[in-house]
C-alpha cells in the first residue's frame, strides 16, 4: 500500500528559497504567517495527511459511498477524519477573521490542499467543494447571507457544493434549464435536476449549502440568463439555525472509475427554497471567481497525484530486484539489482520528479498571485497578478492534470504487472486522478480559454507580459549565465511561443476553427515553456545555495540533475507540439462527419 | 453502454485490398480460405463478438471472478458464451487437421482474436491463453503428449495456461525457483508458487493444462537452467481421459484495475505431476515460440481497445449537443451543435482513427508474416518473414498498446465528465487495456528487445531489411508519387531511423546504458515510422480504388483524409522522440539513487 509522505522539504524550497513567500507574506501584512508559524502548520498538516487521510485512501476506494433512500453514507472513517479536520481548525485557515476564519494566506492553505489530495483525493473533495462555496458567498453574497452561512461553513460544521452541470449541459452552461421562481417573501423556488454534484449529499456535516445555477422566469436565453442561488439542504433561520428540511434530495450516486469515496450526486431540486446571490442574470459572472480558483485547485490535484505516484514508484524501484545493470552487477550480494539501475526506469522516475518539482513551482507561483489578487493594496500589483493568473490558470489546470496522467501511469508501469494489482495503490491513483482532465472544464475547454479568450482576446498582451518577465529573468540574472544552454533554450522558446500564438491568431481571422485545431497542443507547449522557466529558476537557486555552502548539498545537486533531465528530455517535447500547432485546421476539418466511421 | 461492432469493412480492406491475403492464402495452399468462406467466417465471428461477447463485457467487470476454497467461478454468462464458442468450433480454427483442427490460417483466427478482445477483453483471455498452451505443445511436445492433450485443447473441452511469473520474478525469469523433481515413472513432481496466472482456474472447461517453467534438481542457475512442463489440473490417462485431481490449486485471485472477468490466479503446485516438454534446461528457448506469438496477440488487444474506444467516442461525438461551432451554428434547429464540429474533438477522433487503421495494417502484416513462418515451404520466404517478425514483434506489442492508452483515454475525454461514469463503458475500456503495456513484457522490455537484441544484435541487418522494403515501396510505386510529400517524409524518416539506431549502437560500445536510455523513445519512433509506411500504402491503395471508380468513394476518401491527418499531426511526434533518442544516457544516470527522493 502506498505510504504517502507530505513533501515538506520540496515545499519549503519553493516557498522560502525559490519564491520568497515570507517576504511576500510580510508585504501583504500577514502578521501570523511567520516562518515558525508556517513551519508548525505544515508539520501538523503533513501529519494529518499522512496519519489520518492516507490510511483511509484505499478503504474509501473499496467501500465507496452508498445511497439509501436519498441518504448518502461516506466510507468508514471519512466522518471521523472530517471531525478531526474541523476540530483542528483547518477549514478556517485562510478565511477572513470577521467570519471566524484564521486570516492566513490563500497560498498556505493551498499547500495543504495539495497534500490532502495527494493522501486521499476522494476525501479532499468534501472540503474542496466547501471552499468553492465559501468563496462564492464571500465574493457575491449579501451581508445577511454572509452572516447566516459563512460562520458555519468556515467552521466546517456545514459544508458546501457547487451545482452547475445538468444532464444535457456540462461545458455549455447556456443550455441549463433549472428554474427559479420568485416566492412572496423574496426567496425563490428552485426546480430542476443537477448532475455530477460532488459532496451533494453525505454524512460529514450538519447541513449542506448548495450554490445553484438557475434561470429566473423572465431570463434571457443562453449564458446571459443565468442566476446564482444559495439553496441549503436544511432551511436556516435568520439567526443561522437549522430549521426544516428543504425540498431537495440526492436521487442517486454515480458509479465512477475513481474517487469512489467522493459522493457524486444527482441532485433533485423540487421547489426548494433558495436565495439569490448577486444580481439577477449575472450568475455566470459570479461563478468565474470560483471557477478560476477551482481550476488552480484541480491543477494542485494533478500535482498531488504526480507526487504520490512518484513516491510509490521510487520506493518500488529501490526495493524490487530484477535483472542486472547492463554495465554489470551493482548489487553483487543479491540475486539481482534494484530496478532503479535501469535507464528506462530512471527515465520514468525523472519524468515524475521533473513534473513534480517544476509543477510545484508553477502551481505555488500561481497561488502566490492569488494572494496578491486577494490582499494586495497596490492596484498595479493586483492588476499584474490578475493578468498572470488569467494566463496561467488554464495552463496550471490542464498541463498539471495531463502530465499527472502520464506520471500516474508511470507509477503503475514501474511496478510492471504489480502496478495493475489493487494492493499497491498505484492503480487507484491512476483511476482517481483521471477525472482531473475532465472536471472543472476539460483540457479542450482550458485550451480554448487560454488561446482564444486569454491570449487572442488580449491581443497577445497577457502572453507578452509573462514572456517579458521570463526574458527579464534570463537577462537579469548573473547566475543564469552559468546555465547558458538552458537560458538560451528558454529564450528561444519564449520567442517561439509568441510566434506560434501570433501565427494561429492570424489564421483565425479568416477561419475561427484554427484556434481549436491548435489549442490543446498550444496549451501543452505553453506548459513545457512555463516549466522551463521555473526549472531555470530552480537551477539558479540551487546553484546559489551550493555556492553558499549552507549544506544539504545532495538536495541542491539533485535539483541540478533534474533540471538537466528536464532540458534534455522533456522540454524537447515542444518540437512535436510546435509542428502540430502550426499544422493548421484543414487536416481536422475537411472530412465529412459521416465518414468518420464507415465500418 | 458501448455497442461494439466488428470492423468488417476495414478488415476487408486490409485483407483483400491492401495486403492481398487471398493470393497469400492460395500460395500457402489454404484451399478452404477462399474469399467466400473467409467472408462467412468473419460474418459469424463478428456476430459472436457483437451479440454474445459484447453484452457480457460490463457484467464481467461488475461481477468479476470469485474464489471459494480453491474453486474459481467466472462471471454470469461467461461459461455459456464459452460453450457457444466451443460448439461453434472457434478454438479449432487455425489448428492442424491432424489434431482435429480446421487448418485455417493463423492470420484469419487473429482477426477474430482482435474482435473478441474488442468486444470483451476479459473473456477473450481464456481462449487466448489456451492458444499459447496449444502452440507450445505443438512446437515442443512429444508425439504422445500431443496425442494426449491437443485434441482436447483444440476442441476447447480443455483450456490451457502459461505459468511463468513468480512473486520475486517477472521480467527476470532467471530468478525462478519452482522445482521439478524426477519421479520413478519418468514424470516430475512440480513444487512452487506461480502468480499472475491468467485462466489458472475457472469453471469454463473440464480440465486445465498448465505449461509451467521450473528447475530440475541439477539445473544450472539463471535462465539456462529452466525447463518446461505440462501440468494438468486433473491427471490424464495415456488414452487422454481425466483421472484424479493433480496436486495443485488456485490459492487466491488478484484484485485488479481491470479485466476483472479474467481470473488472475496465484497457483500453488504442491508436488503436482508434470511432464517435461522438450529438452531439459531448454525451457526458455521453447517459450520464445509462444512469447513472440503472444506479444503480437497483445498488440492486437491494444488495437482492439483503440477500435472500441473509437467506436464509443464517435457515437457520442455525433449525438452530444454542446456549444456552437466557432464558425457559426451547424445545427440550427437544435439548441447546440454536435461536439464533432469542434476541431479538438476531431483531433482526438482522428488520432484514434489513424492508429486504428494504420495499426490494423501493421498488425495484420505481422500475422501474415506468421502464416509464412508457419506454412511457407520456401526457406527464403520463411527466413525473410522470421526476420521481419523479429523486428516488428516488439513494435507491434509496445506501440499498439501504448497508443491504445492514449486512444482509450481520448475515448473518455470525448465524453467529458461522462467518460468517468461506468455506464458508458469508456472507463472500463481504459482500465482493461491498461494491462497491455505491462504483461507479456513491459514496454521497457520490448524496447530493449528491439534495440539491443534485434537491431544491435543483428548489426542492424533486421532494420535494414525492413527499411529497404519500405524504400523499395516508395521508389517502386508510380502511385506513391502522387503523394510525394508523404513519400518524402517517409523516406527521410527511414534514413533517420537507421541513423538513430547507428548512433545509439556507437555510443553503446563504450556505455551499455545508452541502449536503455534511448530504447523506449526509439521504439515509439519506430512505431510512428512503421505506421507512416502503412499509411502511405493505404493512401496509394485508396487512390487506386477511387481512380478505378468501383464505388465506395466515401470509404476511400476517408482513408486519404486520415492519411493526411497522420502525416500532418501524428508523424511529427517523431521530432521530439528523435531528440530524446539522441540525448544520451548522462541525464538519466548521473544522479545517485539516494537523491531521487529527498522529501
Amino acid at each position: 500500500m502506498l505510504n504517502y509522505k507530505a513533501p515538506q522539504r520540496d515545499v519549503a524550497f519553493v516557498m522560502d528559497e525559490l519564491l520568497g513567500f515570507f517576504e511576500h507574506y510580510e508585504r501583504l501584512r500577514f502578521a501570523d504567517a511567520t516562518p515558525d508559524m508556517v513551519k508548525a502548520i505544515l508539520q501538523e498538516g503533513g501529519k494529518f495527511a499522512e496519519n489520518i487521510l492516507a490510511p483511509l485512501n484505499a478503504v474509501g476506494d473499496t467501500e465507496g459511498c452508498s445511497w439509501n433512500d436519498g441518504v448518502v453514507t461516506t466510507p468508514k472513517g471519512f466522518k471521523e477524519a472530517y471531525q478531526q479536520y474541523v476540530e483542528g481548525g483547518w477549514p478556517a485557515m485562510s478565511q477572513p477573521l470577521e467570519y471566524d476564519g484564521q486570516g492566513l494566506p490563500y497560498s498556505l492553505s493551498s499547500i495543504l490542499s495539495e497534500w490532502f489530495s495527494g493522501a486521499n483525493h476522494a476525501w479532499a473533495m468534501y472540503p474542496g467543494l466547501s471552499q468553492g462555496c465559501i468563496e462564492t458567498i464571500l465574493a457575491h453574497g449579501s451581508d445577511s447571507q454572509k452572516q447566516r452561512f459563512l460562520p458555519h461553513l468556515i467552521a466546517g460544521r456545514w459544508t458546501g457544493t457547487m451545482c452547475l452541470t445538468e444532464p444535457h449541459c456540462g461545458s455549455d452552461l447556456g443550455l441549463l434549464k433549472t428554474k427559479a421562481e420568485p416566492l412572496p417573501d423574496g426567496a425563490y423556488a428552485i426546480t430542476g435536476t443537477k448532475i455530477f454534484i460532488s459532496a451533494g449529499d453525505h454524512d460529514l456535516s450538519d447541513n449542506i449549502v448548495h450554490v445553484v445555477l438557475a434561470r429566473l422566469p423572465d431570463a434571457p436565453a443562453g449564458t446571459k440568463g443565468i442566476s446564482l442561488f444559495i439553496v441549503p439542504k436544511f432551511n436556516v433561520s435568520d439567526g443561522g439555525e437549522i430549521t426544516t428540511p428543504n425540498s431537495l434530495s440526492c436521487g442517486s450516486l454515480e458509479h465512477k472509475m475513481g474517487i469512489k469515496g467522493s459522493a457524486t450526486c444527482v441532485m433533485n431540486f423540487d421547489g426548494a427554497r433558495g436565495y439569490l446571490i448577486g444580481e439577477p442574470n449575472r450568475g455566470l459572472n459570479c461563478m468565474f471567481t470560483f471557477m478560476n480558483a477551482a481550476r488552480v485547485g484541480v491543477g494542485l490535484e494533478g500535482l498531488a497525484a504526480t507526487e504520490a505516484a512518484f513516491q510509490g514508484a521510487i520506493s518500488y524501484a529501490r526495493d524490487r530486484l530484477q535483472m542486472r545493470s547492463l554495465k554489470g552487477p551493482v548489487n553483487k550480494d543479491k540475486p539481482a539489482d534494484p530496478i532503479i539501475v535501469h535507464p528506462d526506469v530512471r527515465r520514468m522516475l525523472l519524468t515524475q520528479k521533473a513534473i513534480r518539482e517544476g509543477g510545484r513551482a508553477l502551481a505555488m507561483y500561481c497561488t502566490q498571485q492569488i494572494d496578491l489578487t486577494l490582499y494586495s493594496e497596490d492596484a498595479d500589483v493586483k492588476a499584474a497578478a490578475e493578468a498572470k493568473l488569467a494566463l496561467l490558470t488554464p495552463i496550471v489546470k490542464a498541463f498539471l492534470t495531463e502530465t499527472a496522467q502520464e506520471c500516474a501511469s508511470y507509477g503503475m508501469q514501474v511496478y510492471g504487472g504489480h502496478g495493475f494489482i489493487k494492493e499497491w495503490g498505484m492503480e487507484q491513483l491512476a483511476r482517481d486522478t483521471r477525472i482531473c482532465t475532465m472536471y472543472e472544464g476539460t483540457t479542450g475547454i482550458q485550451a480554448i480559454d487560454l488561446l482564444a479568450r486569454k491570449i487572442i482576446g488580449s491581443q497577445g498582451e497577457l502572453l507578452r507580459q509573462f514572456v517579458n518577465e521570463a526574458r527579464a529573468y534570463c537577462e537579469g540574472q548573473n547566475e543564469a549565465r552559468r546555465f547558458s544552454a538552458w537560458t538560451d533554450a528558454l529564450l528561444q522558446h519564449l520567442d517561439e511561443w509568441l510566434q506560434l500564438a501570433q501565427g494561429v491568431a492570424e489564421k483565425a481571422k479568416t477561419n475561427p476553427d484554427e484556434i481549436g485545431a491548435a489549442s490543446v497542443e498550444f496549451l501543452m507547449y505553453s506548459g513545457y515553456v512555463c516549466l522551463a522557466y521555473f526549472w531555470l529558476r530552480i537551477a539558479v537557486t540551487a546553484k546559489e545555495k551550493l555556492d553558499s555552502q549552507i549544506g544539504d548539498n545532495d538536495f541542491y545537486q539533485a535539483k541540478l540533475h533534474t533540471a538537466e533531465f528536464y532540458f534534455e528530455r522533456l522540454l524537447p517535447r515542444t518540437r512535436s507540439l510546435a509542428t502540430s500547432v502550426s499544422a493548421g485546421a484543414d487536416s481536422l476539418m475537411t472530412m465529412p462527419e459521416a465518414s468518420f466511421y464507415l465500418g
